[in-house]
């Protein structure tokens, strides 16, 4: 048996145990909230009001200035679980998993799209499902319990659904069951010094309830008291014939309930909850009147509805393709989960109220392929902040009360580079070139309003005129790379990458230009501007080449104090990944250097779970360098299979026709069937996390395990390779170009591709004797390979031939 | 047997439950540390690099917006823990009592004042002692574990140090195993985003380690590795022959070491190590040859010698009182405790390096009486900090680095209140009048130094001037009830209370000048300032009682829409303790008024656990009072018995001669015999906590919890009040004045009692056929109850007789 595997139907994905890949997850979201459920039952869930907010709280204030020696110091993370207790034998289990960890006869923690669920069987003859829909329009979690008898003998049984709600808050904080509405509320006060806060605060859900549909036995709101010395693993509440129906006053609250139930052989019973944040009880009224109220109709309930509503919303996410390949764990992802993922990224901007610009830019060019208006809306969203001058901020308001946080305080200089990339994938996709014209203002509110097309051309100015006296971008204190933060923090040090992004930015302006002016007639002039871009970028080309390749790839770039690095003489960073990508786009690499580098990558960043960010990992302080080199060897940015850097790679490789190299990097970032490297990995295969463990010579016990986190711009670039490279049906004005590049070792694969409104079926085939791939539809061969004139809502049906 | 009891010596303080009272805590500290440990091995602890930092963190962290899934969702607390294993019958305990729980066959949890202990036997024949002492100059724990056998057969044992260290930093977070030193070392980076935070932060101590003196047979650095999925209360580590040596790389580190021993019948073994924060290994590398490096005579080593520092340090602060009276519970505390805590506050200013003003300075009161010349030193400091306008900040910067942070950027009008008080209280007990004339500067760097009298007068009038014009003391966003935010924050609230504090306040300041005109010639024209000051403290007290005065108690203030608040129409905070305690202060109240309003007190706010700060508790948010009506009812300063408003009253009560309902309240701040009432209180008199929790009437379950908190102005005053009012003791210009208020109940007492360089050795007794108490020096009836001429290092006996 497997350790995990896609259902028959390959809609869902399990995990067979709870122990081999602990940290393993699955998310569910819809617009106002996201929870993330691990293997093993615990949960982290936020919701928006408009910042992030937490509704189950972890254990402790971890403050650097608070003591709180009151408060119990006590064990376990958020989760949501029931206890099982058999009332004749004693014996206690709780589902999933934790708290308890009794090992339970069969176990399946299985991942779908609109739901997630375990299904147990306790012992033989007791089957445990307990699962997971969201509401599909508030910040609810739609929990159902079924317990079915399929033994021959009569089990008589103790139901706990706990639900922690943790340290809420030092200002106030309580729990109790509230008879009326049948639910554990639990309540508490945002923390705030400032009057102003209050304001701000006021409205804020402060209250986490645990709703059922059917009247509990007793219950307990109190989480010590549930606990007791007995632990989270035989609680003292649970040990009693009933729980203490407890309520918490300024004490750490919880949600339990308990449900005596009597089961005969083959007996199922459901019991169904909703749980989630609310502002007040006249609020949680409102929702059971919704979910638990009187039936909609004699087929639906409230609950029913509800879940089958999100169920439709997800099911609504239209893939573009859907592929049938000699991988078959492959295709389970590409046609299951990574449109989802792509989705999710651009539907909810990572639940942030200023998403990074480079962030949402990536994330909506992926939304390019699945729901174009969304697309479009956010680029004009994006350049209605940008400042006159076209610098781009470094995030991008989407709330009227959100400001810039965190790292979007810190100015980098790459955000300019993401438009045209943008352009080129919304473009080929929808050839909605109107879009240029549309007419949008600036930051600065005095400033008049522009096309898209000038928003583009003072972006270009801008990085261009970004540069030093080489040539060369400056940094101040970061690029793509974040914590890249102490290179240019005096003003002078330049971004060898940023240059080449820059080059790559500018002659894909260059192109838009230019196809627009051959599209559009009133806009030939562009022809000529493009000509002028392509100088500039050539520049950046010349100066990168003149000052940053080291002999066999090219260095990461140039600090304050004129220290070129991420170079052969550098003990630890000697070489990074995404110059030697960029430079594969921009053009500066001679077919010289380009096999050079590659060959640098393969020997010094290739590992069995990907290719890595950089090599060595930092395992010092570089200040001259920056944050980067203090994340720990092989995390995040220091040293990662950092997919997000592998997915450039991967876009690149394929620009310059290395099909099996390019292969290789995007099956390394999903799990093989190898069992030790799913263990290694401990992950499911139902998104692509942010990184694996890198520094993979210096750390191997740790090199490959998976970050988990799910937000990762990965997926875009992924998504739009497979779609436009991999299988080669990219959009551009005339139509769809099919340019196929698949592995070698693939005889033959077919894909659904949806494009324009329409449907275009593709089959591939080796066949001996050609050359080069030719395309037919219905028997006739397309010229130039390309699917000209589609018309929305027909279907073609495309059989491609490559050479063997 | 007690459940709690002060040992034979009535030096340590004893617990013998590890259950009845989960939360009580001891706590040490040094210039640079504090640890509260609770009695079942948890731990908080803190060191200043300057600001306070941890060394051993919470599991998890709860941020608002990092997700970090990747980190293991673990369970417990920061603790110091021996798990201890018979290798035999493979029965498990922990020391003192979590993780495992299992119960020992004594349990015993010692505070004392230079070291915690547990001492316990976990069965009959098997004893073990684990102690915490601090060295005298650095954050650092010094630990001993004495295991010994009482049996008749030999033991073969597995012992486990076991200090979990948490979730360090998202940036960087590792632990190994270190030969050369003998120690696990935990490293990691603060996390931080901007650079500037680099250079504060790259010299912070960002290594935890365990380092032990003899070398262990195994150890385990990573956490998940130790606990798998035994969890804490049955570690895989430990159910293994052999910890794993395992190391932490971007995971969860902790300390776990492994000692097996075989002890023979009545054998003893003895295990040191040092627990701490380090920069780097250099400095463990030095702390190890400090503490384990070759002995420093043939008696001492350098860990007995640091042990022992710390326990002379610890011994030199010299209570300014000894007392023996009917009442050993409040002897104990006031001979070992309070003094303790007392100091503790002027010690290290609660950790911080931007105390509160009003804090500052009352904490240093305290100190007037322990260490006269830190409190001198204070007091300058903090006038140096003043406004040239007479304002005081909100908070007193200790550290070049430091800023007002969290609650000190919220403006509070009561600061200068304090300045006289404080001075009262260090002229009477030193008599150094030459403060007066110190010359001090003024936070306006260009202002000119001027004399702390000058300093003072403006205080006054600064107070004087924030005023409406009924009279009465702006409240701005607070007064010494901080969360009292939003009374005034329009500009137009007022605080009665301030108002009366105010008044106090100058006629504090007006016997001060009088005083000093009397003493000192030159300074005749003082007087006549003193009764201006006296005007101006009459017509605050006429504002009040025109204003404020309900008819039967104080109103609390006026707020900015012109609502009296703190009233009898009032459903919740109907009444407030505070400005009644200063109505008696001040001289607001006529005697009349002084019965009413005390009798208010008792009808309404007193309870078995103290005099609560306002009654009924607010049960919601009033928006025209603020922030104090959110926290959870009877928790903090919404109702709690908050000991430090209870102090004021206190204080006033023997203003007023009100000796017996003083001492209630007084012997209300402590636990008393009654074991019910120690189990509800929760927590040991080793400190008195900030709060109990009050809502008597509304909350009656959990009514009398302790806070656990020991930072609190509580002790300052009763520390005064137990020197200057109960026991009489006071000093003035002249000498000491003796004017007793014991509590009718008790025959006798005796105080040795430390002035000015003198003892004086006090023994007071009832007398029948007397109306006044009389004071006798060797059989001389001193005039006036006053000792004169008091000569430093002279012993004095002085005879109290009192009426029956």
């Amino acid at each position: 048996m497997p350790l995990m595997s896609p259902d028959a139907a390959g809609q869902r994905y399990q995990l067979f145990s709870a122990t081999a890949m602990p940290q393993a997850t699955a998310f569910l979201w819809n617009k106002s909230m996201l929870v993330q459920l691990n293997c093993r039952g615990y949960a982290t869930a936020q919701f928006m009001q408009p910042e992030p907010a937490k509704y189950a709280h972890a254990p402790n204030l971890e403050a650097k200035t608070f003591m709180q020696p009151e408060q119990p110091y006590y064990a376990h993370h958020p989760g949501r679980f029931v206890y099982v207790k058999d009332q004749d034998s004693g014996e206690l289990w709780s589902v999933p998993y934790e708290p308890v960890r009794k090992p339970t006869a069969s176990f399946v923690f299985s991942a779908g799209a609109a739901d997630i669920c375990w299904q147990l069987e306790l012992s033989d003859d007791l089957r445990l499902e307990w699962r997971l829909t969201l509401a599909p329009d508030a910040p609810l979690e739609l929990w159902q319990l079924r317990v079915r008898n399929l033994g021959t003998a009569t089990r008589r049984l103790s139901l706990y659904p706990y639900f922690p709600v943790g340290y809420m808050s030092w200002m106030n904080q309580g729990g109790r069951y509230e008879p009326a509405l049948q639910a554990v509320v639990c309540s508490s006060v945002t923390p705030y010094q400032k009057y102003p806060d209050y304001f701000k605060q006021k409205d804020f859900k402060d209250q986490t309830f645990l709703l059922a549909e059917r009247a509990p036995l007793a219950w307990e709101a109190n989480q010590q008291q549930f606990e007791g010395e007995g632990g989270l693993a035989a609680p003292d509440g649970i040990s009693a014939t009933m729980l203490s129906n407890g309520c918490a006053d300024y004490e750490t609250p919880a949600c339990a309930l308990q449900y005596d139930v009597v089961l005969s052989p083959g007996a199922t019973e459901l019991y169904r909850f909703v749980f989630g944040p609310a502002r007040d009880q006249a609020e949680i009224a409102a929702i059971r009147q919704r979910f638990f109220g009187p039936a909609i109709s004699a087929a639906t309930d409230g609950f029913t509805a509800a879940v089958q509503a999100y169920r439709a919303q997800q099911a609504a996410i239209t893939p573009a393709i859907q592929i049938s390949t000699p991988d078959s764990g492959l295709d389970n992802f590409v046609n299951q989960w990574l449109p989802r993922q792509v989705y999710y990224h651009g539907d909810v901007n990572r639940l942030t109220t200023d998403p990074q610009t480079r962030n949402y830019l990536q994330d909506h060019m992926g939304m390019t392929y699945l729901a174009p208006d969304v697309a479009r809306t956010a680029l004009l969203t994006a350049l209605s902040q940008q400042h006159q001058s076209g610098e781009m901020p470094d995030g991008v308001l989407l709330h009227m009360d959100a400001q810039l946080k965190y790292i979007n305080q810190v100015p980098h200089t790459d955000q300019c580079v993401w438009l045209p990339l943008f352009l080129r994938a919304y473009l080929d996709e929808t050839n909605d070139w109107a879009l240029l014209d549309e007419q949008v203002g600036y930051k600065e509110v005095e400033a008049d309003a522009s096309t898209v097309t000038e928003h583009l051309h003072r972006a270009m100015a801008w990085l261009w005129q970004k540069k030093d006296a080489r040539g060369l971008s400056y940094i101040e204190q970061g690029d793509w790379c974040d914590p890249m933060n102490m290179v240019g923090y005096k003003g002078r040090g330049v971004s060898g990458w940023l240059s080449l992004a820059a080059a790559y930015a500018l002659n894909t302006w260059a192109d838009l230009c230019e196809n627009r002016g051959e599209i559009q007639s009133e806009n030939r002039g562009e022809i000529e501007q493009a000509a002028d871009y392509r100088a500039k970028a050539a520049a950046f080309n010349q100066a990168v080449n003149s000052y940053l390749w080291d002999g066999q790839w090219y260095g990461r770039g140039i600090t304050d104090d004129d220290v070129v690095f991420g170079i052969s003489k550098d003990p630890e960073g000697r070489i990074y990944l995404n110059p030697q990508s960029w430079a594969l786009l921009s053009g500066a690499a001679s077919p010289a250097q380009q096999q050079a580098l590659l060959q640098a990558v393969d020997a010094q960043l290739q590992t069995p779970y990907g290719v890595q960010m950089l090599a060595p990992a930092y395992t010092a302080m570089r200040d001259d360098v920056g944050r980067v080199t203090q994340k720990f060897p092989g995390s995040a940015e220091n040293g990662s299979v950092y997919n997000h850097a592998a997915a450039f790679y991967l876009y690149a490789l394929y620009q310059v026709g290395e099909a099996d190299r390019a292969f290789q990097v995007l099956r390394q970032m999903l799990p093989s069937d190898d069992e030790a490297e799913q263990r290694q990995r401990g992950q499911l295969p139902v998104f692509l996390p942010n990184y694996y463990r890198g520094a993979f010579s210096q750390y191997p016990r740790t090199a490959g395990r998976s970050s988990q986190l799910l937000n990762t711009g990965t997926v875009h670039w992924v998504y739009r390779c497979l779609i436009e490279q991999l299988f080669g049906l990219k959009g551009e004005g005339k139509g769809l170009r099919i340019a196929p590049q698949l592995p070698a070792h693939w005889p033959q694969a077919t894909v659904t591709r949806r494009f324009r409104g329409a449907v275009i079926e593709c089959s591939f085939s080796r066949q001996a004797g050609i050359n080069a791939s030719q395309v037919y539809l219905q028997n006739q061969l397309l010229s130039d390979n390309l699917l000209p004139e589609i018309q929305s809502g027909r279907i073609y049906r495309l059989r491609v031939l490559l050479p063997l």
